[in-house]
Formats: C-alpha cells, sequence, structure tokens
C-alpha cells in the first residue's frame, strides 16, 4: 500500500502511541511527528522512537502531514479541531480515536462548520488501564477490534485509506453507524467502568476499608482493574456519551433492583435463574472470542 | 506437626480438592477418604491421586477420620452436618470452607442441638472461576489468605490444629467474628458477584446482544470473569449472606443512582471526584497487596 509520508500524532499516549509503533514496524509511514502539551512527555516518546519530532503546538504538527490522528481525550477535540483547522493540507485525511463517536462528530461539525469529507471518525476497541507513551507497544492492536464510523460526509476514500492503515497494525476493522457505536460500547465498556469506580468509590467509603481492601482478592482486583483506569479520560467519555450510557444504566438499575428483592427475600429460584443466564452468555462469550483475546479496554 | 491421620473431604471440586493435595505435598496427612454425589467424579479424584478412597455416604467416610473438612455449597451443609452427627469420633475435629459464616454457624447449631467444641469454621478465600477437582491443584492457597472465625463454644485447641494446617498450604490464616467476616465478604466478593452477574444477563437479554458481545473487550472480560462462577454455589451464598449482602448492595445502588444522576447531568466535576477517588483507592490496594497477588475468588 501507499506510505503515508508524515503522520502527526495529536496526543502521544498508549493508543497514540502504540499506532506510531505499529506503522513504524510495518514500514507503511514515512515521517511521524508528535504533539501534545508536555514536552518531557514528547522528549520520551521521542527517546523510545515513538515520534521523529515534537512540537506543542497541533497547527504546527499538522502542517504538511498527509495523516493526522486525533488521539487526545473526546473532552479536548472541539477545541483542537478549531486550533488545527486552518493548517490542515486539503488532501489530509484526520482519523481519531476517541471512545464515543456522537460527541466527536459533534464536535468536528462544530469546529469545521460542516463535517470535513475528510474526517473519518474511528475507535480502536484496545487499551489497558495504563495510560502513557511508556506503556505503548506496536502489538497492541493485533487482533483486537477497530470500528469507523463515517458520516454521509464521509469521503469513502478516505474510509478505506484509514481501514487499510489500522489494518496494517493488525487489528480487525469494520464499520458502524455512529449511534449504534456508541449503545454498544455505553454497554460493553462504559457501563462497566461506571459499576467498577462506583463500587470501589463505595468501598473505600466503608469504615472497615482497610480490613475490606486487605480481604479483596483475586475476583476483586479483576473485577475493579478498569477503576485504575485515567478518572479524566473516562469523565469525558461518560459525559460525551451520557444519552447512551444514562439509558444502559436504568435498564441495569432496574434488573439489579429486582435482583436485590429477590435476595432480601432468599428467592433462591429467581437468583440461580439470572445467575445461569449470566454463566451461559458470558462462557457463550469467552467461547467465540477465544481463550486469549486478552488485555484491552 | 502432628499429622493427620485420616482426612475426610466432604465435596471433592476445587477447594476441597487442592486442600487434600496441598496437605499431602506438606506431607501431614496420612490417609484420604473422599465423599460425595457423584461416583464418576470420586473416580476421577482417585485417579488424579487426590483420594485415597471414596464413599457416597458421608457417615461412612466420617467414621474413623480425625479430621473432617466440609466442601459442600453452604446450602447443603445443615443436611450434611445431620447425616454425619451420629458417625463422628468425639475427638475429630470439623472444619468447612463456606463462603459465608453465620448460616453455616447456624446450619451446625441446627443440626447438631447445639454447636460443637470441634467445629472450627473457616473460610479459604482462594479459588477460580473454575470448579472441579481437575481444577484443583496443591498452590491454591500459597499466599492467600484463610479466616478462621471460632465460636464461643468452639475449643481453642481444635482452632489452632485448624490454623496450623492451613499454614501447611501456605496460607496466611487469621480469625474474625463471623458477623463480621460476612460483613466484609459481602462487599468484597459476594456484591462483586452479583453486579456481574447482572450486568452480563442485562446485555444478553438486549436486542444487539450478538454485537454487544462481538464488541466486549478485555476489559468486560475481567470485569465479568466472576459471572462464569457456579451458578449454583452462589444462588447458596447469596442467600445463605443475604443480610449483609442486601445492605451493602443497598448502600451501593444509593451511590450508583448518585452517579447516574452526574452522568445524565453531564457533571464532570461530580463525576471526575468519585473516579478520582475510587482509582486512589484501587491503585493504593494493589500496591498493599502486591502485584501478584493474582486469581482467586
Amino acid at each position: 500500500m501507499r506510505k503515508v509520508q508524515r503522520l502527526a500524532i495529536i496526543g502521544v499516549g498508549l493508543i497514540g502511541g502504540s499506532l506510531a509503533r505499529a506503522l513504524r514496524e510495518a514500514d507503511v509511514v514515512g515521517e511521524v511527528v508528535g504533539c501534545g502539551r508536555d514536552s518531557a512527555h514528547l522528549q520520551r516518546a521521542q527517546a523510545l522512537g515513538v515520534v521523529d519530532r515534537w512540537m506543542t503546538n497541533p497547527a504546527e504538527a499538522v502542517t504538511g502531514s498527509d495523516l493526522v490522528v486525533i488521539a487526545v481525550p473526546v473532552g479536548a477535540m472541539c477545541d483542537l479541531f478549531k486550533t488545527i483547522r486552518p493548517a490542515l493540507a486539503p488532501q489530509a485525511i484526520v482519523t481519531d480515536v476517541g471512545s464515543t463517536k456522537l460527541g466527536v462528530i459533534a464536535a468536528a461539525r462544530e469546529a469545521f462548520g460542516k463535517l470535513p469529507a475528510s474526517f473519518v471518525p474511528g475507535h480502536p476497541i484496545a487499551g489497558t488501564e495504563q495510560t502513557g507513551v511508556e506503556a505503548s507497544f506496536a502489538e497492541l492492536f493485533q487482533g483486537r477490534r477497530v470500528i469507523l464510523t463515517p458520516t454521509p460526509e464521509t469521503d469513502p476514500v478516505a474510509t478505506r485509506r484509514v481501514r487499510e492503515l489500522w489494518q496494517q497494525t493488525g487489528a480487525q476493522v469494520s464499520e458502524m453507524d455512529p449511534r449504534h457505536h456508541d449503545q454498544v460500547l455505553a454497554a460493553t465498556s462504559h457501563l462497566p467502568h461506571v459499576l467498577a469506580y462506583a463500587l470501589v468509590d463505595h468501598l473505600a467509603a466503608m469504615d472497615d476499608r482497610t480490613e475490606i481492601f486487605a480481604y479483596a482478592a483475586g475476583g476483586f482486583r479483576d473485577f475493579t482493574r478498569i477503576a485504575s483506569s485515567s478518572p479524566e479520560m473516562w469523565r469525558d467519555i461518560a459525559c460525551a456519551n451520557r444519552e447512551a450510557l444514562t439509558a444502559v444504566l436504568d435498564g441495569y438499575l432496574q434488573d439489579l433492583q429486582q435482583l436485590r428483592e429477590a435476595i432480601a427475600a432468599g428467592d433462591g429460584e429467581a437468583i440461580v435463574t439470572v445467575f445461569r443466564r449470566a454463566k451461559q452468555a458470558r462462557d457463550r462469550l469467552i467461547e467465540l472470542a477465544g481463550p486469549n483475546a486478552g488485555a484491552s479496554a
């Protein structure tokens, strides 16, 4: 495939850094320019060989780049779009890695006036609870899913190009309507994060928290792993996707309240019915996904 | 230490099987007698070298045993206590591995008329979502916590003996009031299980469940791992510990409802406050426990 001549990564963290590494390893990128707010962090990215050059001015970073990847928290995207708008080359393709898509599309529409044909909204479903360029690695996307949510305004040529690039990282790329993306991710990713954060916070406020945490075993650690994720990133996601998240959370709360009644009443039949259905569904999921479809958020 | 001459394991599953293996490896047990309802399963336990002999009659199994370990679901304990009562040698020590303690103690009191001095209620906080003797291994308890909850009726000599045996498996043994045990475990273990079961069941009932599960990544898999645990075992635990479980679930529901309002309102400050407190608490927990305080429930 045709090489990217200059790739600008705005936000050189776990995702942006891993993408740069993966595209370098696949030898499909010429120069990689990194951009962010923290010079020390960007220096480390350069020292690690993730980027060739770096700068803190996004407009400067996108100047002369033929591919721009926005990997900043979704709450920061609108301002960023506004900043880079005047400096973008007409033929430059812009994509993002945000965990919610309707909000990012709205931000782009606001910043650009109308949605640019060269903007391809995307979301790699990969990550760990780690953050930062130090945690980045070229294999992060191998076997992972990447969802592109092109809009009616998006140029199919741009979408194809972004798809090809993600495929070079070893990812499985699919397309989805942005609203549907947000609903699916609210259920499988955003809701679990909210539940895990709320649980740890609730227990941490209890009188015997020291003892509680001392006796917390592996099940609890697994269950709450995602509560070690970046609070700021997840605040942005929760806010950006609040419609879909609130909807699925309300449904869950209703089910949980019902289960609570069954527990309070000691209704073993009702309890085991829920537990059995859940175990069946999860065991089927694991079977379908394969036992090693490992660490990602 | 003095060897156990004949150990009877009632319920040769993951926990019972692993305990037998560990005590054998530590060379602190003579003969191991296994008991359960399923002959084929017990034959496998014998073939695996976990037990020397087996039988399906619990009264027969405890006859002549100086240590009896009850490793059946907590819902089955009362009947079991009644069955073994006439066959227990006067000096035989009885302990259990149930995940709730007040319920087991009540069952013993009911079955025996009064609590036997030789009964030491216990709970190894170890396990995986796997079940069955095939999953058992001698190292399961290494570095894990075992909580003993002796009652005023319990003979301290019996408690010391059970403590020593668990220490031989590499476990850290501590003592706790049974009611407090049930509260702590409701928070760190029973509540997460209920939340995970309820989540998977809720998503499995959604129209786009196939797509939802297809895009579920590692975060979701970790979060829901405990929903692959035995539904019957967890029904028993939820019923046996319904008082403490309902209390902590109600507190959690209240907090979650509040967080839901913050999300619906897009109140980033309120959201990030919860998320930050949770991340801090969890990161501290991991620091205290060490990164490899691995797989256990």
